[in-house]
């Protein structure tokens, strides 16, 4: 119905620039890829992305069918005390992933993720980037890192993503029937050794 | 050259072996099959299956093309101090999966485990059984194990099969980049934790 061009607002727009995104960040991985790229992909105003989307992070979950703002997310671990980091980011997690659409879209991510090149990239760059990136410079923003800092949230992500795979893909018996409470109280004490040693 | 009937010993006999039980594992799962199913719908005498692979688990590994005898890893762990168990486990667990070749087969072992649901199924009853159940089983040999058990022995779990994802698929850099014994030394004290509380 619309002239070829940029396109007005409404649900073909949206549908634009999730398409574009899917198909910019799958060539260029997460980091390299920018707003302005994606907009003159799907040929529409940059300023609209913002108005959709808020920014580069949640138009990234958006494409990726992620369940939850990771700004948000990271804001509402980093707003308790220090100490109860580790327990935090476990019960925040379960809760995201753990309901019926939640536990799908994680399947279909890690699905993705060991069956596809590009979609293992661009989750690796999110991860390092937008999650343990911004916990870690808000951990420490006042002092001294520890040196293997990197290697510690590399970690952090490891047990968290085993956790998943064990709840939701493989379905270990006991790791299914525990509660959240149950797994945050034995699983956040190694996420917090691991961010805060 | 063989008329039907049960085949003469040699490569055709292991191969044959090898088949048979794969179909038996996918259609059954790991705890259901036996020996003596595999032997049948192979056509060979069950004591040739004990002569070529040993037991069912190191039959369970060639299938799966797991580079390392089950029980004989677990000897090797348990031989140690009890208090330097985790460490062990995962200095055992990196050289198994470090080569090149480990590599490659621990990405098609967790691409078929989350894409086939009898592979996910295969691989959960043998982690149970001949892994954990075996490693808490020598641990908790002389007195009573914690009521929790078997959640911590899925968390083990979970955090091995985590840091191989992460070092061998998802490639997340500093976890690639760190040694054997950097990694022990962090993730050791974890699965101390879980196993041995």
């Amino acid at each position: 119905m619309s002239p070829r061009g940029r396109r007005p607002g409404g649900v073909d727009t949206r549908a634009a620039i999730l398409d574009a995104a899917r198909t910019e960040f799958a060539d260029a991985g997460y980091d390299a890829t920018s707003m302005r790229g994606i907009a003159r992909r799907a040929e529409v105003d940059p300023a609209l992305l913002h108005h959709y989307f808020g920014g580069k992070p949640q138009l990234f979950a958006a494409v990726m069918d992620i369940p939850v703002d990771p700004a948000a997310l990271i804001g509402q671990v980093m707003q308790g005390p220090r100490e109860e980091l580790g327990s935090a980011l476990v019960l925040i997690f379960l809760t995201v992933w753990d309901s019926p659409s939640g536990r799908e879209r994680f399947q279909a991510l890690i699905r993705s993720a060991v069956t596809h090149a590009e979609a293992t990239r661009m989750l690796r760059e999110f991860l390092v980037r937008e999650i343990f990136g911004r916990i870690l410079g808000q951990l420490y923003a006042d002092g001294p890192a520890p040196t293997d800092v990197e290697l510690r949230a590399g970690l952090a992500a490891s047990q968290m993503v085993g956790l998943a795979m064990m709840r939701y893909i493989v379905e270990f018996p006991a790791v299914v029937q525990a509660s959240r409470d149950e797994l945050a109280g034995l699983v956040g004490p190694t996420i917090q050794r691991y961010l805060v040693p």
